[in-house]
């Protein structure tokens, strides 16, 4: 423990708790500055930043070295070692990345929907941030700098806590963070880091109701369960995602196969990857051998149910356990269905509440199932995949919700920030 | 127990979890249909409901005739009486409610920020109900019709638990209920009233998190803490109403002495009635002489720091304590600060971040104190007392929320819906 970096925390502090209460107090301090910064100053602290991770380049490497030693040392395997470690290109992205966050608009402080009232007095809503923010991460160390960015721009302070396995490559682009904070005359305190490895750390921080007003936890569903379980800081959280396509028989059969060869194959490890293929049975026989034959060149494994086996010979039989699984995987459930109503209820018991598509040329059965599909995104005629914030123009993202309440699903910069009513009188009292 | 109504709820379904599941259930399959009911459909429902009530007045004010007696019987206060009483005039305006509801414009299925992407998508984001709303409250029975109405035109379905001193007028409202929606041809399931006294079914309720997307806790601060502990369901819950005026010395003395005394003593016992009068020293010898008097004369007891008192000679020394109090009564805590920088942060300190008023005639001070103080509400110029769903032009409000997140402030039909975004495609998949 004392060979880690961060271990004075606990030393000097007397105790991992006492440790985040004053996290926390800072926090709070910062954000009641933050939340009155002037888009300038915040705009110049990122620029900074950016500025800082592209001078630092050598010793942000030299650091990121370290953790992936340790991390090959400690047996870690390919994927993880992959998550972690920086490249000059990855480090350029980041700042670019902080470059494109300067550049969104500031939601902070404007006013919608005024109105005057019958009494006289003007009601509207004022965007105001949502005050300090915790985010629990695992190994990718520029989730550090994004979500810093994020947070700032909005007018949140943050506490971050990456995965220790990463924690020297985070220490080093929070020392990035802070100088460009400072550059800007905006409190340090803005952006703090969990500087131990020590897992109390995240034990306290969502124990802080005082100080955190929300927690993003990203990283493994066991993660986000178990925090989900402990927290009583509200989150938001991203679980599963079983995101299916259902191809109605009044598709068009060359965009019906396309979309599901790209909602499937174009990358099997993300979260808005299409893992259950539903067909309507009257074009079935038209779509599933293609579709079918493009997978097996691709070497997807298929599990089907009778009727799509009938039509795919490769496809092995699916379980009813199959239909609720997120493959992550070059696999994928398929099942020939009666209709648009069939694949309503398929998606309600089965699905997830992530992201849902339709192939259609059916406008009444394109909007009833916008309507009745209760995901975080509804897709009709387009691929699952576009179920990101970028894609969906929101600049920048600190994750996909899906849960239903405040942000659902991609959160940009108007998901850390909350409404609050704003009243302009001119002497009205009520009677 | 045999003797309550509801009683037989406990009896016929084998305990008291199972019965809640089973309305879990029930309300799930109903919140399906009910999403995608027309407003044609539900206003018609809501028209029905109203009329049942004021058709059926003679039998709702028997069922309460008894829950009255025996409250009374049990020793009940004359206000918690007072509470329960259900009126001809009470019955008009629960029905008046719900055809007001039916006249508000729909929320369910507006799409907004429809734009188009460089790839060719289009994405947007669609206004669809929550779910299932849990909504737990105390002895009002006005409430059941209420959050029946919104619910519905929101288009969730909900399950109503009323404090068990009303159960008899609960029922019967509920049965006016059923009968609204059976006559449009909407599941009754879509609003389920609990209809036992037990205790146990509330602590089942929070535990539903299958079947249940958010509770409504209405009651007094105990009540919602507890819940909020217990409940592993997000809430939408309304803690102190701590509110604040601070007489700013650039504002109109005239003015601030007014809006001083309506905040205070329009009414003593409401949320958004102010509890403590901040007072710039700038202008306190000028305003506070005034308000003394006027308070005096409406027997509001006053509590200040020195420099109140001595200018005020009938108000008692008030303790820390004090300013974080909520009154809900004829007691009122005033402090005199040096300006806007102490009176911002007396409020981050004492206040419970629900409704705060500035008065002052300097825009740029008007700007600050809007911008900085986190509450729900920040009002300037104008009574803490417009803080209100009806006052704010929303129509009819669940109630009024604390939190920061999803709901702040005021809740009406737009807080019982969320967001999911829409994606309108021409067979684009990503590259």
């Amino acid at each position: 423990m004392a060979s880690k970096p961060g271990a004075q925390l606990r030393d000097s502090e007397g105790g991992i708790a006492a440790a985040m209460r004053e996290m926390g107090i800072a926090a709070r301090a910062a954000a009641r500055l933050l939340a009155r910064a002037s888009t300038e100053a915040k705009n110049r602290a990122l620029a900074a930043m950016a500025a800082q991770v592209r001078a630092g380049a050598q010793e942000l490497l030299r650091a990121n070295r370290a953790d992936v030693a340790q991390a090959r040392k400690d047996g870690r395997d390919a994927p993880f070692v992959d998550r972690l470690t920086l490249t000059p290109a990855a480090l350029e992205q980041m700042a670019a990345g902080l470059d494109s966050i300067a550049a969104l608009p500031d939601p902070v402080g404007q006013i919608s929907g005024l109105t005057r009232r019958p009494t006289g007095i003007e009601v509207g809503r004022m965007r105001v941030p949502l005050g300090v923010i915790g985010i629990i991460y695992e190994s990718r160390p520029n989730v550090t700098a994004d979500a810093a960015g994020l947070c700032l721009k909005a007018g949140n302070a943050c506490i971050l806590r990456g995965g220790s396995e990463a924690l020297r490559s985070n220490l080093a682009i929070a020392a990035c963070v802070r100088a460009g904070l400072e550059a800007a005359g905006l409190p340090a305190a803005a952006v703090q880091l969990v500087a131990t490895a020590d897992r109390a750390a995240v034990a306290e921080l969502i124990k802080l109701r005082e100080y955190v007003d929300i927690i993003v936890p990203r990283g493994g569903k066991e993660l986000i369960e178990r925090l989900a379980r402990e927290s009583r800081i509200p989150m938001i959280k991203h679980l599963d995602g079983v995101c299916h396509l259902y191809v109605d028989d009044r598709a068009d059969p060359e965009m019906a196969v396309r979309i599901a060869d790209n909602a499937k194959t174009q990358r099997y490890g993300t979260c808005n990857t299409m893992e259950t293929l539903l067909v309507a049975e009257g074009i079935a026989a038209k779509v599933l051998p293609l579709i079918g034959s493009i997978y097996m060149s691709k070497n997807v494994e298929m599990r089907g149910d009778e009727a799509t086996r009938k039509l795919v010979k490769d496809a092995k039989p699916a379980s009813d356990r199959d239909y609720y699984t997120e493959w992550l995987a070059p696999i994928v459930s398929i099942r020939v269905v009666k209709g648009l109503d069939e694949a309503i209820a398929h998606i309600a018991k089965y699905g997830s509440q992530h992201t849902d598509a339709i192939v259609t040329e059916d406008k009444a059965r394109a909007e009833r199932f916008l309507r009745e599909v209760d995901s975080s995104s509804v897709i009709v005629n387009a691929s699952t995949r576009f179920a990101d914030g970028y894609e969906y123009g929101l600049g920048a993202e600190i994750g996909i919700s899906t849960d239903k309440l405040h942000a659902r699903g991609p959160v940009g910069l108007e998901g850390l920030t909350t409404q609050k009513f704003v009243v302009f009188g001119h002497g009205e009292v009520r009677t």
